[in-house]
This record gives C-alpha cells, structure tokens and sequence, in this order.
C-alpha cells in the first residue's frame, strides 16, 4: 500500500509519474480507517477536504514545489485556516482561527496536501492524551506530539509537525519507534503555533526516512535539497551518559551501549563526555523556566476558564506563577552558561549520543512518561535526533539521541543518517 | 484633566481613593472624542466596553491588582478577546480571535483598563498609518507603533503597547516625544503578539512618565515594584556617534552634544565609544533577517490574499523569499558576534547614549521616517530607551536613545531615570 511509502519515496514517485496524489491520499485515509478507532491519533480529518488537495495536485500543470502531492499531519496546536485547532482543550475544540501557521502555508506552497490534524497534549502539556501507542495500545505514544508520534508509526501518514519544549518531539518519536528531528532554536517559523514557553519551544519533524528531513526543511527553509554532500565516513562522536544515567533502563543502557561498540568497530572515533557539574543544573532550571513562561503564556485561559483546564496543566499554572522573577532570571542564566560551556566541548566532536528516553514507552495510559533526558538539552537549544535503533524487553521500540552542534543542523543531519545505516541497516 | 496623568500617578491616585477609574476613563474618552478626526490614533474604541471595565474596578471589594484602575491602549496587532484585532489589514479588519493575548490578560488581572485598540502599521511594517502627528498633523507619527506614540503623546491614553522589529516602538516615541522602552529581546511574553520577525520581535511599552515602565514591567513580570533603588549619582555613559553618523541631522547632533555636555556637568564620568568595523554590517543584517523572516511569517497572507497587502509590504515580502538561506544565517551570525563584542565592551561603562531618530518627525504623512539608527540596536538585543530630551528647528521633539546591557534592564531604568532627570527637569 502506498501509505508505507515515506515521504520522500512519496514525492519522488509522485514527481516520476508513477503515483498519483489521491492514491497515495486514499490509501493513507484508509490506513486511517481502519486503525483510527484503537489509535485515536487525529482530532480532525476530513477526507473529501483532503482528497480535494491531492485531486489539485494532479491536475495541476506543473508541480508546485518539492513536496507535491504529499500527505502531512499537523500538530493540533498549529493553525490551519481550513481546518480547527483544538489545542487538546475543550476551550478551543472545534475552534477555526482564519489563517494557516506560518509552517503550514509554506508546506502547501510546496505542494504539501494537509491530511488532518494530529491530537496534541492540552496546550502541548502533560495531561494525558486519547491517543494509544500503536505498537501495544496499552502503552502511552508519548506527548505531547502524541498524534503525530502514533499516525506516522502507524502507517497512517508518511510524516507530521511536531513541537518541542522539553520532550515533546522526541518522546512520541522514540516511544512509537519513528524519527524525531528537533532543530536548532528557532530554526522553523513559529507564527501560528500556539505556545507554552516561548524561550524553548521549537518546531520540528516526526518522520520514518531520515532523508524526509532534508526535503522538508528545505521547503520551510526556502533553501536547496542537498543529500549529495560528501559522506561522513569517520565521524567524532561522544558517548554522554549524563548527569541522570541512574535513571536510565537497561534497554536504553543497552542501546547506547550497542550504538558505541556498532559505531567504533564501522569506523567512528568514539569518545566518552562526562559533562561538567554545572550541568546538573539545567533540567530544574528548564523546569522552572518552562512553567514560569507557560503561566504568563496561558494567562488568559487561566484567569477566564479555569475550569476547562486539567487539573496536570492547573498545577503546572500555578507552579509557574509562584516563581520569584529572580529564580527564573537565574534559570535563563543557567542555559546561557551551559550553551557556552557546550560550545566550547563541541570542538572535540561531531556529534554527541546519549539517552532518548528512560526506556520503553510505560504501559501505563495515564502519563506521557518522562522528559527529562531530552528536556535537559532542549533547554540548550542545539537541534537533536531521535533515532530508533533498539528494541526493548517488551519487543516495543526503543531510541538514541543525537545531538549537533548549536546552527549545525547540516552536520547532524550527516552524521546521524551515518549512524541509522550502521546500526539499522539489514 | 484626569488624562493628563502619568499612567504612575493614575495608579496611585486611585489606589489613595482620589480619583475612580470612570472619571480617569471618562477624561481619556473625551479627549478622544475631541481630537481623534484629526489624530486618527485608534482602530477600535468602544466607550460603553472601557467604561463598564472601569466600573468592575471602581465597585469591586479590593483593589485587583498594581495597575488597578488605569486606562492602557493595546497596538492592533495584539489579540483582545473582547475587541477586533485588525492588524492594520484589510485581511483581518474587524476580526475577533477569540482570546487575549498574555500581555493584555496579565494587565487586566492586574487591575488596567484596556481603553481600545491603536493604529499599527499593516502587519507592523512600513505602509503610511492614517494616523497624525500630534505636535504637527502634517508629520508622520512614524511607525509601526503609530498610534501608541501619537495617543500617549496627546494626552488620549497614559500609556500603551508597543513592539519593535527595527524601530517601532522609539521612532513614534520620539517622533510623538514621549517615553519609549525596549526590553531586552524575549523578556515580555510574546503569545498573542502577530510576528514580524521571531529573532528580531519585541514587545514594549510608550508612556510620558518613567516610573510607568518600572510598574507595568513589574505586573507583565510578575516581580515587585522597586522604586526605592539606590540613586545613581556618577553613571558611566558612552556616547556613540555609530556608523551612521552622517546621516543624522543638526537637531540630533544637538541633542546628543548637549546631553554630553550636561550629563558630564551633572558628574556623570562620559566616555566616546567608537564601534568596530564589524558593526557597519548590522544594518544591512538585520533588513537581511527581518525580511526573511517576515516572509515566511506572512506566507499565508501572500499565497492566499496577496491582492490586499500593500505594495509596499509586497516589495518587502518578495525580497524575503529572494535571500538564500545562506545569506540570512550570515546575517543572523553578524548579530550573534557583534552581541558578542557589545557585551565586552560594557565592562566600561553603565549605558550607551547615540541618536534615535536622524531628526523631527519628517512633515510627510506618506512615510515613517528613517529606524536604522534603532534598528541596529534592535538586532542586538539589548534593552533600550527613547528619551525626548530636546526640540528641533520646527519646534518638533528631538529624543536620544540609550542602551543598556543585555538582561540589564532595571539598571538601564536607574540610568535612564537619572539621564531624564538632568536634561529634562525644569
């Protein structure tokens, strides 16, 4: 079917005249039918507004960019002038703001077709979402980007938008076994995206080729597709256990552990980074940053419909609130101090690989597990992968994270493809 | 009249139970009834809306909070959950999105009265406002702030939002000769506030009166208003002539001369910075940034509605979708080395004094005057103020600019207070 094509094999076949758009769209909507009720990966799907797009695809002249034809999934707390935007909360459910995000008008000016939207976490926060994990439905998919985790692990769309304040990327990406791209800080537009914390949020991919990646952010970005840069052939890469490795289960323990001898014996210089105290300090300080912004972010449906909000996002609120405008000064201080510090180490390496998530996704519907390994280097805001490399004892997926040096997206985009081929490749 | 109370004085008095909020509410409404035909300073007002919430305040049990009472204006780009949020366009004219946006939820739950919305640029860009100036109908109140600086300055509200991409919040500060303040890039939350330019984007406050940005920032800060700081009594201060220093005129030469000379008097220790070469390149950066940007921010409106934006946004538009994305990150890497060196630099001294605007307020209604002398600040980061300090050849306000250190801002308000104090007290 042609849904299990990704998204780059999609717009290449589509280009070369060998699949149509409403093929391609059909069959991801017929994915969708027969899953959506276990999954519940979408709050909003139309398929007759989607089939309309890939049907203007086809009878189009000429191909209208580079990513003609294809079918994408957005997060629902971005803005689609033809769909609503729920944001996970009964305070916007079925909402039309009037205008496409910034990241979704410039897809579909790439010839993009919007499938729907994924479910989100309420306001990209912690309440648990509708959405189950598609590789065991008792499982959490992960959030916030829950939908968009689960619809392109399930087949159901080739890739999808997903935000990131702490793990909200890559959780849902390592948890269904699908690849989470995070880039640097402020890489992709954000107008439209509705916020939570606005010195961390960061949009990005979730996709199952790696190759997508570069596609897709060449579209947003208004720049070339380049995947014939040289090889990496001997990249530098340190193992980084970090401060919360006493936290990590065996099956991560055993995925960066496989990932470093994988990687030494094919070629790579393998380092070992111990990160200095200071570090230990960035996940409270991304704690208390993240709710202090969050608060003043979600002030008017704080002080208007409180009544609407889950008690898990009241909490955060209220938290965020209590900050002195001091301990929160202080924070912002730490990721500063950090972001230099780590400048300065990334001269010794390309690539840093250290724990995605603590493990596999917890069988457990009622949270969205834990955040804190990626959270950690949000707050630095260098870009970073999810790459699902492991399999777990539970045989449910498990992921290694990569993280590049601060505007070096390019980079980790080579080195990380480098590292899915040595350890993923048949 | 009432509306001839610093926002500050406001606050107090009707705290004190001298004044109620109708009475102040009623003044700003009947100086706008009587000059708004020739000021043109608002897009939406709705006296019976301003005077019932000036009534809750005035009959509620306690006071509700530090600004309790006081009239604001909110720019027009900014989202009001009771008011139209038009955005200067005809896209948007009359539409309601539903929400406040944080800065307007936290004033009101700090008490403040949001009076209505004030003229912005279209998309807070270059297109000439509707609004006057003031001082001379003639001029332009500059932009993209225009109504903000032209109803602060005439007496219509005590104080109002502003935001600056390159210098739309001070050159209607100075060409309207009140009070303008820039805080530090990312320190008032965004959510709400329709982009220009994410890296650039800044929101501030206009008010007549100092004091007014110390109690405003501490209610969007949620910190305590400290007004009892030490007095400073020898600030070290930098004038800085800057590369553009040939395309300023005799009235800002002036301003500058004078301040130099008076500060020195009054004991401050003055120094002359010149700046490195490596500034020369911020100017031509940041319009590389800020068109960029822009147009990826305005995509939906170009690829759906481009027959309703104005040529002049057209042109800005189209050159930002022309830049390579190499150019745009070479842009954004002049930024970070020159915030780079700025920062060393103010080892030496406590703020830096250079030229606002090149002069007047220009007598055309068609442009709004020259931001670059901003506009390079503005790419900085750093928190800034404008300070109409002078008058020029036409008897129109003349203002200086002073700049603080990134994250430095209630040292900047002390300086800055102190600087006014000298060259403006009778």
């Amino acid at each position: 079917m042609l849904n299990e094509l990704s998204f780059f094999e999609a717009a290449q076949s589509i280009k070369n005249g060998d699949i149509t758009s409403q093929r391609l769209t059909r069959d991801c909507l017929d994915r969708i039918e027969a899953r959506e009720k276990k999954v519940k990966a979408w709050s909003f799907i139309d398929p007759e507004l989607a089939l309309r797009q890939a049907q203007a695809c086809d009878e189009a002249d000429s191909i209208k960019g580079i990513l003609h034809g294809v079918p994408f999934g957005v997060k629902d707390i971005i803005a689609t002038f033809d769909m609503p935007t729920g944001m996970g909360s009964p305070i916007y459910e079925g909402k039309y703001f009037g205008y496409d995000a910034a990241c979704v008008a410039l897809l579909r000016a790439s010839g993009a077709v919007i499938l729907g939207k994924t479910v989100t976490v309420e306001f990209a926060g912690m309440a648990p979402p509708p959405t189950a994990n598609p590789h065991n439905l008792e499982c959490t998919p992960g959030g916030s980007s829950s939908g968009s985790g689960a619809a392109v692990a399930d087949l159901m769309v080739p890739a999808a938008f997903g935000t990131q304040t702490a793990g909200s990327i890559h959780r849902p990406a390592a948890y269904c076994g699908v690849i989470g791209y995070k880039p640097t800080f402020d890489t992709f537009n954000l107008h439209g995206v509705w916020p939570a914390a606005q010195s961390l949020d960061t949009l990005g991919l979730i996709v199952r080729s790696i190759d997508d990646i570069e596609l897709i952010s060449a579209a947003l970005l208004g720049r070339p597709v380049n995947l014939d840069r040289p090889q990496i052939l001997k990249p530098r890469i340190a193992i980084c256990k970090t401060p919360l490795w006493n936290i990590v289960k065996p099956e991560t323990e055993e995925a960066i552990k496989i990932a470093q001898e994988t990687l030494e014996d094919k070629g790579a210089e393998i380092t070992e980074l111990a990160l200095p105290r200071k570090f230990e300090e960035l996940v409270p300080a991304r704690d208390i940053i993240s709710s202090y912004e969050r608060a003043r972010a979600t002030s008017y449906e704080w002080f208007n419909h409180r009544e609407l909000l889950s008690p898990q996002l009241s909490k955060a609120i209220a938290k965020g609130f209590g900050w002195e405008y001091e301990e929160y000064s202080d924070a912002l201080k730490v990721g500063e101090d950090c972001r230099k510090i780590l400048s300065n180490l990334f001269e010794e390496f390309d690539a840093i690989i250290t724990p995605c998530t603590a493990g596999e996704a917890p069988p457990d519907r009622n949270s969205t597990g834990d955040h804190s390994h990626i959270g950690m280097w949000n707050l630095l805001h260098v870009p970073s992968y999810a790459l699902p490399t492991y399999r777990g004892p539970d045989n449910m997926p498990v992921s290694i994270q990569i993280i590049g040096r601060h505007g070096k997206d390019n980079k980790l985009f080579d080195v990380a493809k480098w590292v899915l081929e040595q350890l993923v490749s048949p």
